[in-house]
């Protein structure tokens, strides 16, 4: 039987590859069928032995994934041929059965049912994930409030910032990611069901009342009508995984570059190489940003998926089955792989520091501004730092260019010049933010 | 002086199109300028006069649009030009002023809140649209509420609906999809002020307090913390408004549809042909269908530009103005485009009875077989209406070829047979499921 | 083992499921493995009988996909395992032979040069459901060349067209489409190898030459220089599918609105309901326009993953393998589809023919305007034919009120107004457009 | 009248921000018209002076391109809206002439055939910056074939290089993809007339004629038959760019890095801060990046707009404009600003061999595998060599660790371990790859 672990090793994790598997599809599919037998049953729509013989039949490891797939090409769903395997399956049981079989029902009820059930629970398995990843990152921030690095934007250095808060923004930009993923979750996983046309027309005057019993029997919410035609719900969800998938990817960049041999103020355990021995790799920030990758376009396909036409458009809501899966999968793989690095994260505050020192004070050329600003004005201040740096020698500190610049060294007090290249003077307000974001109030 | 009206033409509106053109950007960023001056002067940091010529220098149509724009492309910001633009002309009014212009910001700030502010107006301009969408969608579900017409799945009849219903789904895909719209705009509608390297050291202990102020100064919320390499919740609006545009296209594309010279169900007031002087052209579904289609590909940039290095990326929050720029403009034309095409729609529910009709009840296919369920099994009547269906002459009625089938004539009784062909005693609990949609209950 | 057809069912096909499916991926990896340590051998750097057991050991059947993958997610890269395995199983084989295997090569030239291996196999395996498309298309094309149709522009009826020339338009769009793909192959199906940083430091001098022989050896050819960091042609091929996909996707569009009960002009065999006997669906239209739409975010992901670092990136080229795999499998399903669609497309030309007439003439509105617009100008003649249209009964033919218009009655003549409903008066050049779209001529 | 240089600044350039702009475009589509009116005139169609009078009143600046935006958003199509002011303009010169205004063709006809002139004028002007791109990297290249620098893979140290075939690898990256561009350009510039239903009816016999010489008016390629509904080529295009600005950003990206102050190999003369004097920022990359950004999705919106209706699509058409527009003129601000990037970069030799020598080493790690593995075997030797690192004191170089290791310094010879520590003597084939990079042999 042919897999495809070698293909999608880097974009899922071992739970998520299984949960998508042919097995644990079927299953969630025949559990609907069964479910949908029983809910029926309680209204005495089925007799109660029939819905007990589908119950017994709906077991996925009892059918040929491969066949099925086989006829879903022909079919255009997977969900006729296994409503007639399922069919054959109870008629083996239990003769009279078989004609209760997805009574009421349509193709779509049951594929799009199963699909949130799936969903559901990938959503929790990547949970898991994210939990100890944000335990980690806030650990990180706490243990590294007061390491003074180079705050750099535009990848050169700016003004002096803190670890600590670093780490916080991640922390804050993945918990607002998790919150969107979960509660977006809780807007998908609704039940789908209303037959041919989706008026539920088949089980006349109950079908209301079915799908409140399928819902209670499969415990999921039932909406106030089918959405056949309408995946915005699955489409948010997409976009909600892409957005936090992009904000864990976001660290992975930063741990990656971090990581460089010329800055080397923070590395992952990470992995080696097939060709050179000394190679330590950002193999967890390598794998999140490559599954990470996969969400934008995803996202994409999910969206243009919404145009779909009428009561069940042709084609569009075939593709949430792929979509969704490849979703949740990328996600849930960059989750496990950054929940690796984060509670591995090697932290070297000594060379933050260094590297800081090493930028011989440029990093405290805004300071300077501000400090000459008082008495000179932002604009005549700028320049002159700017043109002091500039007709500084090669090497020469901040503090000693700005103490051979008469109108500057005049416009800043003495105390103030001693601590100019202090980073823990210039750290403003990171404390206050780091405690903010993590917390998030305000 | 250059503008592109007629490229953008259909993917924009008249008013979205000001909003986010030259005059209108400008004045956002100055207004930010002298919020913060105005901000820092209560706080005793910039001296009272100061701001009041920074207030009064901030004046868009003084400044030259066009010569920012090129400036900006060397800076590669235009924060940097337009400071220095605005720093001049303090400095014609009050040179002492002009050393207070941009205190403790960095280009950044002023980029990042200029932007937010044009994005609560535009979200505003677009729901006036949406409102008067919803409210003619809503009567037109009430108006035919009890008009039958085929309900259609992969194109295909299926059984009977009403057009009360299908537009309740409309409305209520819409409904939702704005709700998002909204939701994300209040929380990406943000102050950004960190200064330097997102510390605020530049106003040392009093960064927080400057950008409490100035979000007050400025009516907008000060979050946690600036967000400078962080635009998830500006990514979670552009994935809003694509899924919002997504559903306004989806009731474009079923009106189109429906409007088709062969189905004629309904019809929008449209436009004509530069060619054929017959045609009435689903214009407003055609530019609704157009702009969205920019959605999902606008989408993909924004999460994708997630992904930025450290305390500000490189270019990473340069694609943050374009890509809400089009994403809003042409959500607002799709909304724009369907509520004229919702308030003008011309329905024919005599064509839509006459449509299912001519059916000959083959939408009546499902009922005859879960009538004969009853008796033989859903299994059994599927194959025996099937087969009956093959065997049946064209343009034989379904009633006739049922009553011709002896296993299922026998199955149904008298009094069914009689309504097999009445589209009102098989639409299940469509008044229900509208009502719900409706309402948004369950 | 964990399989996944059901998820993928609609979006490959069983020949391309098994080509990416782990065995034959993993065989690929090891041809390549096996041609380097034979390339090598035949330049003296690896002894024939190590070269002869390295081909030996490479049986992919003979190695634990699940395990591989799950290794590879540590190590960043499915080679690493892979090659420790591999060289295990040559130790078992010949312990001498062990120190022989991966000479030189860098994990990246395995994978990458594996992948194109597969690559090249899976566009021959579309190309064959192209040509048998092509084919019926031509045929298709020649049957119906004198079939008059609605030409339908936004949904509307324009002017007579034929469906010889509809399909012929088809047959050229996707003939254009897959000469791109083939063309995309071509420049895409190169070797990769580069050792460590792309300057085969590892083999010497001899790199140059042990590439040339390890193309030959693979039969693939040997570019300017290993393009580790640069996928450019792979994102220009997945590129190419998706705008063959696209293509494949109109004719889907195109067959489904052809086939909707109201119009009724074509329709593809098809599949049926598992709730309505009746329906016969788009089946092979709807699993065509499913698959193509993973199409344009595959190629937004390749495109976005061409922002590599330096000499090999962080995760980028980690993309490559499922972003091909999904590309060419969804095209591939998109094409086999659309050949079962069109070999089998049922037309019905008397009700392309009786559309036509139903329209009253309207579809001929444009020539009465340009035979009235001799003599009374175009602008002139285009009012005065729509106002005519506008105050004409229901049911009036065009002809019937171009009479009783007295302008325009004068200005076309009797034997013009006598064939003013001929069709066939109204075609234009459309026969040579039809051939011309057939031969490729111009 | 609005403007809106401030959005889009950074995603076009000056000339080509003009080429879209209102005038221009408007005029493109008056030339369409009137070389149209000649074409005619010369076949006998429309009278000479007719001919002239239309030629005469289609100067851009005389129309009101707001109004002409404002109606187009009514009419669907800007077309109408412009022929209407075409004919009121052409009736004050010459009253007799307008009524051969827009003589047999439809909106698209003139929209489409504008579109590809503009097109056609937009490559030619980035193809003046790519070629001075092409012209410095190929400068560069050879100036810096003998400098040594460290070769980077995963963003850590791997093997030597050399710069010279970094940037060799650059130059043929953007090469590939300028070739690309060009020829999907010539591929797509072709005529676009084919009248109401694509069969040029209103034009009788006279349709092919008319076309071959309303093409040669124009200077552009009349193709086998109108593509009303096939908009591949352009498709095709927009990928090339997207491909082609995405070698602009990997340059971009690794430009940016090696500008990192920790690494400081290279640097672009770059811009300011508008808050830190220091900062010398790379913008061209910023700006490059950033426009690369956009074409992802642009590609994904081009595709998926394929999927078009009938002889003329619901909205689909009209994408192209934006579409091809913004993805022009982000992919023309991308090579303008490489191309600045580029011409002014500062490389720092003796940073770059610095760099490599404080790796003690470890970039030689390979080597000395490679060294022992010709008596020890690969794998003994790559483990020997990993544990030795591992074992080896922080700061010790690779040679003195060698020389520590029995096994290892057995193993390599005397004359092999004297020259461990020479990039030159382990840079493989590097600087033939480099010649056939720069000559596009192989």
């Amino acid at each position: 039987m042919s897999s495809s672990h070698i293909t999608d090793a880097l974009v899922t994790t071992g739970e998520l590859s299984e949960l998508f598997a042919d097995t644990s599809a079927i299953q969630a599919m025949l559990d609907v069928e069964a479910a949908l037998a029983r809910a029926e049953s309680t209204l005495g729509i089925v007799p109660r032995p029939a819905a007990m013989a589908i119950t017994k039949a709906a077991i996925a490891t009892e059918f040929d994934a491969a066949a099925l797939a086989r006829e879903a090409r022909d079919a255009g769903t997977i969900a006729i041929p296994l409503v007639k395997a399922l069919t054959e399956r109870v008629r083996a049981i239990d003769p009279a059965a078989a004609g209760f079989v997805h009574w009421g029902a349509t193709s779509q009820d049951i594929v799009d049912t199963a699909l949130v059930i799936l969903i559901d629970r990938a959503v929790d398995l990547i949970g898991r994930d994210h939990a100890g990843l944000a335990t980690s990152l806030r650990a990180l921030s706490d243990r590294h409030k007061d390491d003074v690095m180079i705050g750099r934007t535009v990848l050169q250095p700016a003004a002096p910032t803190t670890f600590g808060l670093k780490v916080a923004g991640w922390y804050a930009a993945v918990q607002r990611g998790w919150a969107r993923v979960d509660t977006r979750r809780r807007e998908a996983v609704v039940l789908q069901f209303g037959g041919a046309a989706g008026t539920l027309a088949a089980l006349e005057a109950n079908g209301a009342q079915v799908a409140e019993r399928l819902g209670r029997e499969l415990g999921i919410r039932c909406p106030a009508a089918p959405w056949h035609a309408y995946h915005d719900n699955l489409a948010a969800l997409v976009a909600a995984c892409g957005i936090y998938a992009g904000s864990l990817a976001k660290v992975a960049r930063d741990v990656s570059l971090l990581m460089q041999f010329e800055v080397g103020e923070a590395r992952e355990e990470g992995g080696g190489s097939s060709a050179m021995p000394q190679k330590q790799n950002p193999t967890g920030c390598a794998v999140t940003l490559a599954a990470a990758a996969r969400l934008p376009g995803l996202t994409a396909a999910a969206i243009a998926s919404l145009v779909q036409e009428h009561e069940r458009s042709v084609g569009g809501w075939l593709t949430a089955w792929p979509t969704m899966a490849d979703a949740l999968q990328a996600t849930g793989a960059a989750a496990a792989a950054m929940r690796g690095v984060a509670s591995g994260l090697i932290v070297d505050p000594a060379r933050m520091r260094a590297n800081l020192d090493a930028t011989n004070g440029a990093v405290y050329a805004e300071r300077a501004t501000m400090l000459a600003a008082r008495t000179l004005g932002r604009d005549t201040a700028h320049r002159l730092v700017k043109e002091a740096l500039r007709s500084g020698q090669a090497g020469q500190r901040l503090s000693a260019i700005v103490r051979a610049t008469p109108a500057l060294a005049d416009a800043i007090s003495v105390a103030d010049l001693e601590t100019l290249d202090d980073p823990a003077a210039y750290l403003g307000v990171a404390e206050t933010l780091r405690q903010r974001l993590l917390t998030g109030s305000h």
